[in-house]
């Protein structure tokens, strides 16, 4: 992770907490697999604070069965892209190059932007706005709120909806199959003017990112793709003057206009389709075109949408930074 | 417009064709305003074929009116943030830098991407799927339905649907309104593994931008949020043989697994938010921070997804074409 | 040019300025052939200042004469490459995409990067280090004396060496030849700590951005190639502390250690092939491959080195300005 | 390292071969300091070949004494601006994140580019062309010329030229000083039509990558500075028709034109500094400016020349390759 602050001091104990959020094997909704997923920093540290250089930390494997992995090819899987890409050569031991523990380095460079980001007064969190399409409630914009349903074990705010939805993933796994949903979060505190337009704008970098997480198939702001059945007069966020600055009176663009944050909070959505590793026996064929019926066993989530909480805050938090930063050169605009 | 194949022979009436379907004034749909979006181009063609160099097109404003631009903040607009940003720099007549007129540029270089793309057997439209909450009918997902539904003068495949989205965008307007949809544009003959894994996956690229177009708040691949309330079972394209090569029976993954193309039509879906620009009278500020109402005169149009049909389409075509050329690249591979 | 702040006044006849000193047929050391280099800006200034916009401006060719370019691949040229690259289809009349005209957008922005600098206590000069073997005298290295050399119309501080240089030039074009030279350019006043280490290093960046010139194939900071030839305890500027803040006696590392400024004058230099294009027959091919000779008629310049002066200062300034905007970024580093 | 192509086989004896040119303590001309500079490669790799994965590799650092580095600024190190930078929080034990160790993993990745060259018929080698004033002798433009010069331990082709250069090296070291000197490096066999014209030309990317290597201040490709000197009509390389192709009689540009391939090999040189690290007292400054004299102990290579050559040729090695696969993009123009 290059570009951090020298100075910056690193909470090791928190960035471990992180780690431990999207690791596997937490509780019963995820899979049995255990990864500690602890990262053993190289470079970049020193006695305790960054140093400007990058910091590269590596994260081990540890619990691996590789003999999992079979040679037919798992439906939903990058199996059958990276075969077409890589002509076999490609090692999908445990999904390979494109398996979802590469977003571990994801929350581990997160992290270490959330915390660069909270001791300057930057909040990002993240929450389960859905699951098997039993939905969270809606809760007040606003840190705390958000800050209290990501620190739950089961980060959903109201505790109804939180049991409707681990019903779902139960009955998922007891046939063999799994369930997706939706992810939200939203980073509080960021100043307005941050990203550049078009191609650089915090949506488009923002959304690369959240679109590289394995599973994701959808990224909306704000409002999103509700958005789409307003009318203007509604989906327009009126504009007030707040503690002596402009502000808007609802924020159906999500902090962002013209791909430029506004002062308000920042709020993504990812889509996360279903695990698609199931028991359930599915239709495929294997890399020699044979068709045959697989049901892929290995120890899998029925449901990742959980630990997908902690990667998608870690995007926010990475682009919010960058944003930030960048701003560092924005901030000297305009002053001669 | 850099990095197309040299000798390409470019259709300078098709080209024009494109521009004007992005063009202002077409219809009774939208803004009174006449662009004729004339490209002149200034270099890189040289007796209707490419040569290499960077092919450079200038669009002119016409029929501007600036005097329509005022000093009020209008909600839903980046006139906010671009005051935040360029500290009362930036030139805001006809949403300056922001403008929804920057998308002519993307659809010039879409339309030179989509010639081609089509000489290589790749085809790619888009069609209107929403406007103001109602849908079009699902239509087959091949190459000549779409292109069908992109041939209209009012693109959408459904006759009864256009007429109650139509009717939605006139009552939008009697009331001094506007409302949003959705586009949806598909590409089809795209080989399969193109696109790298991660940051520079086809997903990745192509939800940056899109984003980077005005109004766009939400973009989703293949199922997208809907997979978020499927079952791995459902959500799952079971894979067969089909003409002798590895196929999905199912697309509910859009073309991309991992973010790499695997040989299905690559699916693309963007929310368009309503047009910001109402006459209806809304609450804002000035640049100074005094409160005031405002009614947006100008000729603006109650419905943009019409315009912005060309636009998706262009986005696609082109992050189409660089990952195919790239591919050149990865078409190397394992030849060692 | 995208990236200028915002706000910033433009002069729009110091700009004309250095488009001229770029522009050919200035004096009898150029080319006969004339072209104004003016400069229509079409986007990005609005009454007089930058507006965040990206600053978008057209320079047309005026007096080209196609004619003048045959079939034979002129010895020297792209001719040779472009036909590998571009397999026929490039267009290379005057040079086409590798013409030396294409510095003329340097100059421009390039000039508007220096009118930020000047504003910001950086001024950026260059001048003609040699021609022909002959070397101008060494002079301080201060913005006054490198500013004095740059504003001469033959920008030589020695007026001796200036007169044997101008002999060389016109020997050269008596005798059908063409003679190259050095140019060398230095900023003064950049602060300490611009630049990133190793891939982004103000060295790495210059360089990149020189080698792109037509004619440059050498590129050296401070002492370069000469320092090959010292040891140690001669190259290693001491350190001592001057006016309160650390300062090098000497300057052999051309104010740049590690890639990163020091605060001391960037001096870099970049050697300049005599211009290719000559009268003298030489032995060639043309493109069918078939053996001949040339004479390359048309307008050349016997010597082109005064004419990338101002180019290579352009270079200098970009770069400059680049990393002082990139260390708005790096000055916020270090405040947590 | 990302890119490499999936499948190529890897030569992890040659690979390890190829680090211990690099490696410290080698001989008597270089620091006692020893590493072995074994590289663990992490991914990328299965069963021996290139999966098209990343392949990272870490090396540890072994023989560190930090206690060698001290408080006073050490003259020509980047001790200085690394203050400047990092404002007091960079670790500069062994010269931080800017040590010549940062140039292993060069090394290393050049390693994987040779290899998948060579089995594309693509030789590179890289071989001392001047150390203390002392040159090598003008030897053929062949890869069997160069690669006889680059397998010698001391690699230069002249006897007298490699005797009188040792003697150079020991003198320094015999004055508590140090020399500098200037690698040269060439790839043959590389096809014509390889970069882009102008800002990721061959000449651009390739000077970008060595100006990133610590010491080297100065990059000229073919004839380099001594072509400011020529005339035209000696600079120019005349074109004949060779083996049925277009080739070039001379090669002064260095194989490349326009920043393009020509077929000719491409020959790139860098001049080295001398070591800054010297016994010899030196007057300097300590970070809170305290002037002081310093004799910098450690075991400091007197001529870190013949340790650069493996870092050239890979910097040569990346370029070529990475141009290479990027052409098959270029390779697939002009089909349509």
């Amino acid at each position: 992770m290059d570009g951090l602050p020298a100075g910056e001091v690193v909470d090791v104990d928190a960035l471990a907490r992180d780690m431990a959020r999207r690791a596997p094997g937490r509780d019963a909704f995820s899979t049995d697999r255990r990864e500690t997923d602890a990262v053993e920093i190289l470079s970049g540290l020193h006695e305790g604070r960054t140093t400007g250089a990058p910091v590269c930390g590596v994260i081990c494997n540890q619990d691996a069965r590789s003999g999992d992995y079979g040679q037919a090819l798992r439906p939903g899987h990058a199996d059958w892209t990276a075969l077409l890409k890589y002509r076999g050569h490609a090692d999908m031991r445990g999904g390979g190059h494109f398996s979802g523990r590469l977003t571990a380095p994801l929350v581990f460079a997160g992290a270490l932007a959330r915390q660069t980001l909270a001791r300057r007064g930057v909040r990002v969190h993240a929450k389960i706005a859905a699951i098997g399409g039993v939905a969270d409630a809606e809760i007040p914009c606003t840190p705390d709120a958000y800050g209290a349903a990501a620190a739950l074990a089961f980060p959903v705010s109201d505790a109804a909806a939180a049991a409707a939805m681990q019903q779902r993933i139960r009955d998922a796994r007891a046939d063999g199959d799994s369930v997706g949903g939706v992810v939200e979060a939203a980073a509080f505190g960021l100043p307005g003017g941050l990203g550049e337009p078009f191609f650089a704008s915090v949506e488009s970098t923002l959304a690369a990112l959240l679109f590289s997480v394995p599973a994701v198939k959808g990224v909306e702001f704000g409002g999103g793709f509700r958005l789409a059945d307003m009318r203007g007069s509604e989906a327009n966020d009126a504009l007030c003057v707040r503690d002596g600055r402009i502000a808007a009176v609802s924020n159906h663009n999500g902090g962002l206009l013209g791909g430029i944050t506004n002062g308000m909070p920042v709020v993504v959505r990812a889509a996360v389709k279903p695990t698609p590793s199931i028991a359930r026996a599915q239709q495929t064929v294997d890399a020699a075109g044979v068709q045959t019926a697989l049901s892929v066993r290995g120890r899998h989530d029925p449901c990742i949408v959980p630990r997908a909480v902690p990667v998608v805050e870690a995007c926010l938090a990475l682009c919010a930074l960058d944003a930030w930063l960048t701003a560092g050169r924005g901030a000297e605009r305009g002053e001669g």
